[in-house]
């Protein structure tokens, strides 16, 4: 346990889960705001976001992403808005099309690496391209690492001024064919940020009933959580 | 310096580099042989081979493959051959074209990762598939290690039994938009060998002018080198 304060990140929705898995889930943009607000009353202080179709199918619709602000500029004033540019939601520059509403954080993916039954793919073009996007909107980026060379890749990208800020970290384990849960590369990940990335701000996100383990790991440790 | 033997790897021709670029680089499958031959009167014991079409672009040609086969066999007698599978040389299945040719070794890389200007696309049935024709044909794997995950992917499927034998374990380094050349994340790499796979042999391969210092951190912690 450091003394730093910890911030707290809500993932709401995400882009796989549906009703018919869990009932909770929020799908429509009122759903989403509502919910969220329930998690800021309760202390989050980060809302990262992916917006759905009504059939919910992840969705990268910059008309959607511009109603969930506003709903959370409401209703939940002074949270940290952050979208996601994940591949889910939309192909190409699809992925990145809501970048010019301005978002505080948007998560952007600087590598490619496996995923449970696909290629999680983020070619250099594209990536080079979402940064570019967000330098020009004065997004800060979250840095979502599902390898090791990803802190690498994102570390370059800052020296090189493709990343105006220094980035935000996340961790992100325990997804099938990618990196595993494992606490010696959470120590190896943390230490190569330190060297790498001096003071940057990072967090860990782990994927079902292995999120508990990993917040554990990132409050003690001085990270932040994600829930 | 340990006390072991170090395992000399010749990298012939790979999949790049063109007579236009390096008039000495071997294209035909009797230059390769020629090329391969003093090498391992030179003391190489591992050929990791790629074949290429008669215009020097990259073949994953069994007939080929073949014939480089016999003419290694002949000219070089007890020398380990290894094919490449790397996703330059062809598409999907025809990657594993060559592998019921049952050469030694053969290389393979179980994740996804950037290339310098494109995804390396390595989908995970393809991965497994590549798997199980190295079993059917008792080939012993090299996994090409271009980053961490690739390393506890490994080792997930030596322990579930996708890999038959222990891989061996190749460090990639240096490739752009992939992990850099670096030498925190080769001892980490290192004893993350050590840790998820006690016991295997591994070694180094960087790109152009780094190879040498790559080969001298291998040669020094007790891995092989790639020439
Ligand atoms: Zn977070
Ligand atoms: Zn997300
Ligand atoms: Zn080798
Ligand atoms: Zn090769």
């Amino acid at each position: 346990m450091t003394g730093k304060p910890c911030i707290i990140c809500v993932a709401i929705t995400g882009s796989v889960a549906t009703k018919s898995a869990n009932p909770a889930v929020p799908i429509t943009v009122a759903e989403q705001v509502e919910s969220t607000h329930e998690a800021f009353e309760a202390g989050a202080s980060i809302c990262h976001a992916h917006v759905r179709n009504d059939d919910e199918t992840p969705s990268s619709d910059p008309e959607k992403f511009a109603r969930l602000q506003e709903g959370l500029q409401k209703h939940c004033p002074g949270m940290i808005i952050q979208f996601s540019t994940g591949g889910r939601s939309g192909a190409g520059r699809e992925r990145g099309g809501m970048l010019p509403l301005r978002p505080d954080m948007a998560s952007l993916t600087v590598g490619s690496n496996n995923f449970p039954t696909r290629v999680y793919e983020n070619p250099p073009d594209l990536v080079d391209w979402l940064a570019s996007e967000m330098r020009a909107h004065e997004v800060i980026p979250e840095i979502e690492a599902f390898d090791l060379s990803h802190i690498h890749h994102a570390a370059l990208m800052h020296r090189d001024g493709r990343l105006a800020t220094r980035p935000y970290i996340q961790f992100v384990m325990g997804v099938k064919n990618a990196m595993p849960v494992d606490r010696e590369t959470f120590d190896f990940y943390r230490a190569t940020v330190e060297r790498l990335l001096p003071g940057a701000e990072w967090c860990g996100a782990a994927i079902g009933a292995s999120q508990i383990v990993m917040n554990e790991w990132c409050v003690a440790e001085g990270g932040h959580a994600r829930t």
